[in-house]
């Protein structure tokens, strides 16, 4: 027996970037978290401390600000692209780069008067955009667009029966409930370059997948959470060209109707506890048949 | 010297209530938090564990429950006038309730197709909206609303110079910063029963005064953040009869611009690092200088 | 009417400042999180932008690193008293200085061999050790110290019943439950400048109280959570000369048997459910009767 | 091109679980948080809503309860074994479960005199224990223990220089810094069944795991993360036979000396700040040679 060094990785984690545009004096804000993280020919500092094939992260965290400065930041899939690029195409050892990056979205604060809003914004606390990127020495590259904490709620709609039983099953089926989740959603793309040919880029992917995930989540008739999420991902495949594989992450956010029979009263459907834990956590994948390899796209 | 018992008071925390309206086949979500604590005659189970003048928090949580199923949950403030005032005149031993609830927003899931929006929601992730109400035997009833995290960003327009200086100051004044913050406003309203006489209510009430905030926040360059502060507050109390007095709490949260000349780079206002740790922290009050008394208003 | 500046204050949150001891190759680390709050006069500031008043957040960051070189860390009152000291001496706008620290547990990492243990720790992971500062022109000094996140739990030896009824109440009576919370507690010392005369100084006084916190809460037989809470404070004040007032807050973190009959098993005290939310929450302040004056010590 | 349904998974997350035994008047208290998720034959669920293959999460969670009344929870990695075997024994569709389980740890709080300390106890706030356990229909078992948040400093002993310079390099090469990380370890048993032939269990594995780790951490003159990262795990694997392979996440929590020559003064490494982001990421597996297949183990 040896010992032996596995699959390993290093970079700077949440490098926190916030670019201001300005144009003409209306200013535009890009607010992003980012990290990378560089594999390669990795063994001299595992094994003995020999850093000269290690490009320290405090570089890493710079080069993003500088290529903040040279090259602004737009799509979140492109600066990633770009990062990750650079890294495998500058350093001999690094074989492997994985860039990702988080979005959050500001609105514009709305101001009486012409021209006023042009500086002043406000937290929109809508969900996170998300992307992670791999690029590879032999020349593999991988986008996964996605989003977060996209918190979604069905009032009805929603059924739960006809489920195996056993000697530990007390639940009762139902006809009529509410359906809350967290969507965790990343979604791949089938070129690893742009998301499409003649497409309209990264942003309206972005726009037009998460319209594909709502409407599919508001539109289904819910026998089960999990006919939800396939739903949903089939949803976005059907949709849109661009993407391959939908991958999704779905709390089951438990909503208990009150039991207020104690105090002589009915509840029809009107009353609930919204519980913390445990919850339900249903995840699963869609994909089409012909997708291309995923390589490291889901690491 | 003999130990004596202080102040004190106990309740139920964090009863999480979601309540669904159904009109006509369109439902309406109110998703809140409620938190309620009493005050009286609680010097027995102190002193010997005497249990007869409690109510128990278990009994408080029913009560919250079976009040949004009887009286439904409108405006937060008057959910918690209509707890507070029972809990006072139902008990002989409770002098005193406070009840503070927090409102968490959703937007509805736009649907393609006429009636099509009818019962799905999407957790719009904006500010939460606060109140907290005091009622005593006596009378004497206080209500403050509120919001917080509520995230803005002035990307120019502040300045900060002119300070003071000593021998471990090493800041340099600056003519255009980007100034963020996250706001913790809360505002007491004059009368305890209303918003004001002939009022719209405590709906549009919080609408104005958060229009009244942003738009302050945003229209005001900036010297400081006190002073941004303080002109915040006073759009309120200067717009708004029903509200006697602000308070708020503001974070500065730097953002600082990052040196890319060691990399032969200016940086025009463009790139900056957004800091986690330490943070200036701004908190003052604002108000009417014939404001009633505050009574327990802040506690 | 016309609108005025209510009371205010602005400083520093959260800086973080691990200092190292090195005491003849054997190292000693003190790890801690200071906040520094000012007030006086500052209308100005607030009234018109002119910060000539206005000692910076950042300056009081700088400050707070230099006094950790100059006088090192020791016990986190000494370094809060001189900090607070310190403002109110030095400037002359500064009328009332508020200083807060949070102190956070590590261990020596145990190893082999003789001399070993000397510059590797771990996070202890118990709760954390708390001041509050303040210090007024006047010569007015209180210290309140405390520590918070310390979870408790008896397992048997407390029961809950004999509270008030309503027609809202469903809570069953019991003798014997599970009593389980989250210990944040604050204690005023009578003398601003030291724990007591002849004493052995703020860290031999927070060892003590934090054993009679715990001694108490394990020693007493629990009618209710308030019984505890003031058998806790008690205690304090009747071992602690030094000590006059006790403030508790204690959520009942409750612990729900799982009801097993379903499964045609019992559940005498053993399998238990730990709920997140709601939970109880009790609060309650124990004083000496001849306390003197808290004047600003818990704001 | 058609659409297909990719992995999937459900089950019930976070059920919280506190177990008391009784022991001739003496308490033993098991705090856990436990997991599990299904997979098998679940085609029809996700394509029609069709639940008959689904045990419901809820069910889930009351097994998770009858089992600690019925079999008690000793080590967590025997309770997963058992509830993994379950699920894929009983269910037919079930092909495969993954249980996973955190453990948190309590202390007795000391009391004086003789047999006190028999039931209250204190969070001691160590490291959180964790394991994952995988079985398959086809019979293979996976085990992987772990543990989180356990949080080591050594103020010197650590260097970092030789590394790879670029365009974007600033960093200056150092020969005495402050190493702080938050280990997250995971480490796989060569069996899926117990720790080892004549063990003493999967207890005194864990114990002994932590012990390498802690000693490999501290006893290591680190030239850089990584160094120390595979040091920790070759630690484990050559003084451990039961265990395979050992995966290891490192954050590098900086911790940077403040520049304090603006004030006339030095730092001779004493003062330090803590920074929270960003941080650099070190993550890295360590195993045998021949080690067995990890099949599903790390998923």
């Amino acid at each position: 027996m040896a010992v032996i060094l596995g699959p390993n990785r290093y970079g700077k984690a949440e490098i926190r970037l916030v670019r201001v545009a300005r144009d003409a004096g209306v200013h535009h804000i890009k607010d992003v978290n980012v990290g990378s993280a560089l594999s390669g020919d990795m063994d001299d500092v595992h094994l003995s401390g020999d850093n000269s094939a290690v490009l320290p992260t405090d570089t890493q965290k710079n080069t993003t600000y500088v290529f903040a400065r040279k090259y602004g930041v737009d799509q979140i899939e492109d600066f990633a692209l770009l990062l990750a690029r650079h890294y495998v195409d500058s350093q001999p050892a690094v074989h492997h780069a994985r860039v990702e990056i988080e979005e959050y979205f500001w609105d514009r604060v709305p101001l009486p008067g012409p021209r006023a809003e042009r500086h002043s914004f406000v937290r929109s606390g809508r969900e996170v955009r998300t992307c992670v990127v791999h690029h590879d020495r032999d020349g593999t590259t991988t986008v996964v667009s996605g989003l977060k904490d996209l918190v979604v709620l069905n009032s009805t709609g929603s059924e739960f029966s006809g489920f195996a039983v056993d000697e530990y099953t007390t639940l009762q089926p139902t006809t009529d409930r509410v359906l809350a989740t967290e969507v965790s959603a990343r979604w791949r793309h089938a070129s690893g370059a742009s998301p499409a040919d003649g497409s309209h880029g990264f942003g309206e992917s972005y726009s037009e997948v998460r319209r594909c995930l709502l409407e599919a989540f508001a539109g289904t008739h819910s026998l089960s959470l999990q006919q939800t999420l396939y739903a949903m991902g089939r949803r976005v495949l059907e949709t849109r060209d661009e993407i391959c594989e939908v991958r999704l992450a779905m709390p089951n956010k438990h909503h208990f109707p009150v039991d207020l029979t104690p105090f002589g009263l009915d509840n029809p459907g009107e009353v609930f506890y919204a519980a913390d834990r445990p919850y339900g956590l249903i995840e699963g994948a869609v994909l089409d048949d012909d997708a291309p390899a995923a390589h490291s796209a889901w690491e």
